[in-house]
């Protein structure tokens, strides 16, 4: 039986056949813009034996995250390649969408030691194209996930970014002992969810700033099922009144550590609960500015209570800490009985698909994505 | 012969006697205020010989420094103690003015090792109150200063705050090369002055930026004179065409430390001139808020530049370091050259002044400081 892959360029159409192999297929764009109308999915060949030194893997599930989108408009300071493979099949510069995902080995090149087929592996290096089937990539550019201890598809799926994120805050900044407090704002988001998880877990205790909102109550109860120790709002943070109570939650022990995704008034409020005994330095760490506001500081906080702020971006850890090292974080976070987020797979694809479909298939989902309509769920995707 | 003081306080006078001794005088308040209004002189009996493990000196000059107006407006993060002596002759909480002087040791209690009469030392205990005439203390509250090396009284009288900040602030954030570039603000005050000299000194580069002026040559001139690299305006800063010229300026290297004093746009402007190669983390560390405006940062030079938004203040540094490495650093700082701040010497009292007619003299001189009509010399106070 013989089938046609036609792959789609600006420039370019290219048809090659192969005998009784189903396309892979690539969710891409070649130039920046609105990730509905600059995204399309493009089928390839199934990929050769590996290479020595080299893996192959198939993409089980790959999420869109917000800094996907960010990376697909141009607006995220970390660039992809242009995809290596799709490049020489179609002669044209195509970046393969994601950053995250887990994927499994399906074959292993000579001369790698370490990884056997079947095995989780998830990718660290940065952009490395996630949305993707299947992928030849080098041993170096991903760390073996434990498959033990009921790790869920979907939960290691989204194991590199959140939850290292959520770890290395708590861990690399403030010398936390058991029982010392954090604050962090946008505490609903994923990260702010793996933060109180992950604090109640190592034995300290968070206060938890969230949003206005009907359901406070809810989100306080559902916040607290994971650990947090007390909610309260933004608008609560904006009132003086609420250093009393703050002090009352803490029994006045000093907050060393906030954690921040929000900047603007809020953050500035926050950042003046922060105090610390010497050589301790109070520590406002920001991973994220949803408010799109600066971060504005007293300056004597700075000078008279020794506050240091700085920012927290996972990319750049991977960057600058071995294999080894990052195989321990993917490990430890692996390991640690995290709640999954909520999500939703969305499988786009499948033999005999046209790429035109799965385009539009996949348009109708970055959509919902980029609109905020997926109800608070990640969605993860499936290429098939 | 026979002399009385009479010492004032709000509910007690009380006269004493003593022969053939002169009075020695505080400058003092009782309660926080405005510098000119609750300032006042105070007479008291020469002090006894130094108990055992004590040393008693004579204060040579003592600045005024803008702290000093701050911490009697009550208006400072450190508030000085009652002093103990006056406080016993007079039963009245009065605080003795200032935080830096040098001093000369008279006498020399038993017990005490490596001071000798005659020693040049300085007060490194926060707010110890150096605007008077004598003083019983603590060798752990004092650092001997080397005499030699043609350090002048006025000189060696500045050295405990503005030196110490200027060299640390270069040496405790980055690991500056040689070559390597600072970029500052403020940077024609006291300190900005000395970051000058010393990064010269050390071998650094400097990016100096000051507020614009009709003078600015003149100005320009005499920062070069210290040893600045460049010098730009405010006004430059916030012109985007700047960042050609600073890249002329430093090769394209990277800025890894900026110091300010400032904050407001000015400083956010500045910010976005850091950089620097990982594990370097770019600083930006602050002493000052001249604008009185805060410090305001895009989110983005956290996360993806690793921006360090820090602060130093001095009486910290004092507070968490050991007696050798206070005495190495006045050693430092001492000897290496730096040239005297301009500087009026104005001295207050002297035999047969009465203390009505030195609060007077003294009321003057400090509305002169507060009003900023001191030609830009620093005051430096002597009190007889």
């Amino acid at each position: 039986m013989l089938r046609t892959y036609t792959l789609r360029s600006s420039g370019l159409r290219r048809a090659f056949s192969t005998s009784a192999r189903r396309a892979d297929r690539a969710i891409v764009y070649s130039k920046n813009g609105e990730p509905p109308s600059v995204l399309r999915a493009v089928s390839y060949p199934p990929l050769d034996a590996p290479r020595s030194g080299t893996i192959n893997v198939k993409y089980i599930l790959s999420p869109i995250n917000p800094a996907d989108i960010n990376v697909i408009e141009g607006l995220y300071p970390a660039k992809p390649s242009p995809d290596a493979n799709l490049q020489s099949l179609t002669n044209e510069s195509l970046f393969v969408g994601g950053n995250e995902g887990l994927a499994q080995v399906t074959s292993v090149g000579s001369g790698v030691d370490g990884l056997s087929e079947g095995d989780w592996v998830v990718p660290i290096a940065p952009q490395s194209g996630t949305w993707v089937t299947s992928r030849n990539l080098s041993p170096a550019d991903v760390v073996s996930v434990p498959r033990a201890d009921g790790l869920s598809e979907a939960a290691a799926a989204m194991l590199t970014v959140n939850p290292p994120t959520a770890y290395n805050m708590l861990h690399d900044f403030v010398n936390l002992k058991p029982g010392d407090w954090v604050v962090q704002n946008g505490a609903n988001s994923a990260v702010g969810q793996l933060v109180a998880q992950i604090a109640c877990k190592e034995g300290w205790r968070t206060i938890n700033f969230v949003r206005n909102r009907e359901d406070f109550g809810a989100l306080e109860e559902e916040m607290k099922s994971l650990g947090a120790d007390a909610v309260f709002t933004y608008d609560d943070l904006a009132d003086k009144g609420l250093r009393e109570k703050v002090k009352e939650t803490t029994g006045g022990k000093p907050i060393s550590l906030a954690l921040n995704c929000v900047s603007g008034p809020v953050t500035s409020n926050m950042a003046r609960y922060l105090g610390a005994k010497p050589p301790t330095k109070p520590h406002l760490v920001s991973y994220g500015a949803m408010s799109k506001q600066p971060l504005s500081l007293p300056t004597s906080l700075f000078i008279f209570k020794d506050l240091v702020s700085c920012g927290f971006w996972q990319s750049r850890w991977y960057k600058t800490h071995s294999k080894e090292e990052k195989e321990e974080l993917i490990r430890k976070v692996a390991t640690m009985g995290l709640k999954v987020p909520k999500h939703e797979i969305v499988e786009v694809g499948g033999e005999g698909a046209s790429d035109e479909a799965v385009s539009k298939q996949l348009t109708e989902v970055v959509r919902r994505v980029v609109e905020g309509k997926t109800g608070g769920k990640k969605v993860l995707l499936k290429v098939a």
